[in-house]
């Protein structure tokens, strides 16, 4: 049976009963009709899971308020090594595929650039982009929702980020440099992973990206699109960062 | 200026004109409103790009023969490590992203598999399929056109790649031993990647890939999408492959 899970940002680890936030409650009671005592899974997005059941609903033929009894709880630790990703939203619901797989591959945060390439400059974040996250969340059973940033200029973001590691995926031509400098160590100590635009960053963003001391990597000798782009180099880090985890044995 | 690609499955290396084929001729003349001199590149999906030109088009007012001159010419050497993807199609529109990102991470071949678990069970590979891997062949100036082969049922596709290094996404719970045996000396050896449906491979199948070699990685807790799951495999194994590519340096 498919487990439901619901996002109840509300429960804590010493939560003994609940009500599912409103728009849960009308997806559970509506949608799903579930009754007193259907099992379902609680998620606040922060690492707590709980199995609980739907307590009583009174009387009411159309019942609004959903409580929960928590049955059984747990905490998952974070990520060892939480990522950021900066990247350029593509234009429509493009944006929808990176953010599943960003909540999918584990990312903890999501900073969305405005590059010289880029053909959308959304000023806020789409509140359809947290519900994408929200639902991916659920989908990938991920504990942890990352934390959706709102747009900002890349020389900003860049700025704003100074001392933490970063990678960027970089053009095709810049292929030959690609795995110069990204060791199993250097993957571990990454914190930031730069994605540009479909046409990629330009000239002067790559420089100070550079500069700034990220990586450049690059897949093959095709144009990617940034759907492809972010899970490709995820599997990219995570696939290099764990070589050296095992220690001797790949050395 | 975007630069127009025409898939020419004709195109040789010693071609000096050519016609585009039916369709690609219509796309030119009719969408594009190509004429006498405009340029366009040329791409057999083998290894060999062209720039070009259009000839004279007659005198007709709707002509539908679109002859080009070869202006000069490239022939790209393939891939030195073809990899065949073996993946279970997800339903509808899903696979077309799988199929996208599948060529501009530049798979050499596509066998779909019918597995335990799959939600789809289609018995020829459809027309869409291919439209799509041309259409992004196009996109992504891939020189070489991935090969679609007719889906197959998983054990028959195991047994007829016998004696070729393969690698698995494995199910979360076996995370620990995730990269045991990627090093980047196997990653280079890999010539299949093998990526189950929504719900992974069944036990009975993870046994017969891990009883023929293959070697099982997971890409951290969650569950991936089919979509998520092949650029990030893929992506982990040209970033372990390439540490090696690069010698000393990195051992």
């Amino acid at each position: 049976m498919q487990i439901r899970r619901f996002h109840t940002p509300d429960l804590t680890a010493s939560s003994e009963t609940l009500l599912l936030p409103p728009a849960e409650a009308n997806h559970a009671l509506r949608v799903l009709r579930l009754g007193k005592g259907d099992r379902l899974q609680l998620m606040n997005g922060r690492g707590i899971i709980a199995d609980a059941e739907i307590m009583d609903l009174g009387d009411s033929r159309r019942p609004k308020e959903a409580p929960c009894r928590i049955l059984s709880l747990r905490e998952i630790a974070p990520p060892a090594h939480p990522l950021t990703l900066c990247v350029a939203p593509p234009r429509g619901k493009a944006f929808d595929l990176v953010l599943k797989a960003a909540v999918e591959l584990g990312i903890s945060a999501i900073q969305p650039i405005l590059c010289e390439y880029g053909v959308a400059r959304p000023e806020d974040a789409s509140d359809s982009w947290q519900e994408t996250l929200v639902a991916a969340m659920k989908q990938s059973s991920n504990p942890f929702l990352p934390l959706l940033l709102p747009p900002m200029e890349f020389s900003k973001a860049l700025e704003s980020s100074s001392g933490e590691a970063g990678l960027f995926g970089a053009s095709p031509a810049a292929e030959a440099t690609a795995f110069q400098r990204l060791t199993p160590q250097t993957a571990n100590s990454i914190a930031r992973v730069w994605v540009g635009p479909e046409g990629g960053f330009a000239p002067q963003e790559e420089e100070a990206l550079l500069k700034a001391g990220a990586i450049p990597v690059t897949l093959g000798r095709c144009v990617l699109r940034v759907e492809t782009a972010v899970p490709a180099l995820l599997g990219c880090i995570y696939g290099v960062a764990n070589l050296c985890n095992d220690g001797a044995e790949h050395a």
